[in-house]
């Protein structure tokens, strides 16, 4: 069995949860508040951050980057021609190109803000910085996520999948991390139908049920966020 | 002959530049000041970020993660033993965990900070936020460094390399960040010894020489940046 330390909105930890589900493997989950610092898990993982990963081997893999290519090297080839990664280095560096995109500048530019203002802060102790929402952090998200969205529009325009012929890496970090956006309603989608219907195909996947169910104490998602069509 | 788009202090341009050398391999260096957000420069790399690499060949691989993994890819085993990613996925992850660490967690809690802070905003025209340091942000960067230090020194204790046996993309990470924060003069090395000794066996290799040489319009390298003996 492989454990998964993450949170139901830590886009990171969504992204593994799809990845692990593309490879059909169902973790156990166990849900952890980065902010508590808890001791046990610093020692497992140093940086305190989810996601972190657990083999029953006792092998832990820490970070949404790490923990892909980790399942590359040791069950990708399994994928056969759904493997995440593609053959040739320069397409596997166009993967790796835009799962950093999405995983550290959408995450920085779009995701943090909303999710730490909107949640996690208001789950955290006042003297961590927990409260109300800095209102000029959300509206600063909400107009960058405008320019991401444009920016999946003409990649989903221009090719089958957001880095090319297959789904990858890339379509999975983007969608975990608008899935996040999309719970707290968020995204504009009447703004770009073309990333939207790319994210239709991936929401309608069997990987993205569990992230669909998901719900959190005091939170109400956006109506369409768990509809197909929505 | 490749060519490397980078900026003297950007410290993800410095790991490429380590990288390449421990390759033997000598780019052509182009300035990119990457807040000019210069045409050319986004069309080669839509995000507009440094370092971005092209080949003869025409393959563009941006960001210094994809950078590393394209050329353990396509030249790694070229070095033997001293490939820079060890042969086995676990051993991997935690090169990948560490180099995470420095790329991101460092750089957004000092590099990142001391950088744009006293150097980029010099550069800056006043409407892109350019102007004079704001000194909490470097004040918090210098109280950051310290357990980072910490961690590094914590390392080196138990470990030949950063990430385990062999230099690996984790000491490269570790020590381009490194070298920014001390070409300004900003690392406390008084307070760990272990940290730095690991840095000078790091400074003294040939592929730190380049870096060791830089020098920017306006100014002055700590005194002892560029000292072996320091």
């Amino acid at each position: 069995m492989i454990t998964l330390y993450h949170h139901p909105l830590c886009p990171h930890s969504r992204f593994v949860r799809l990845l692990l589900a593309e490879y059909s493997i169902k973790p156990e989950l166990i849900e952890e508040n980065a902010f508590e610092r808890r001791r046990d898990f610093l020692i497992l993982d140093p940086a305190g951050q989810t996601p972190v990963l657990a083999e029953e081997s006792g092998t832990v893999v820490s970070g949404p980057g790490p923990i892909a290519e980790y399942f590359d090297e040791t069950r990708g080839l399994a994928l056969g021609r759904h493997r995440l990664l593609p053959d040739d280095p320069g397409s596997r560096a166009e993967v790796r190109r835009l799962f950093d995109w999405f995983s550290q500048k959408f995450f920085h530019e779009v995701t943090n803000w909303l999710v730490t203002e909107k949640v996690y802060k208001r789950f955290m102790p006042r003297k961590q910085g927990g409260g109300g929402p800095d209102m000029d952090l959300v509206h600063a998200a909400r107009v960058n996520i405008r320019t991401h969205l444009r920016y999946i529009g003409y990649l989903a325009g221009n090719r089958k999948w957001l880095a090319g012929d297959r789904l990858s890496h890339a379509d999975l970090a983007a969608a975990a991390h608008l899935s996040c956006v999309d719970f707290l309603g968020d995204v504009p989608w009447e703004e770009n139908e073309t990333a939207k219907l790319w994210y239709a195909r991936l929401k309608s996947r069997p990987a993205f049920r569990p992230l669909l169910a998901d719900r959190l104490p005091g939170f109400c998602p956006n109506p369409i966020y768990a509809d197909l069509d929505f």
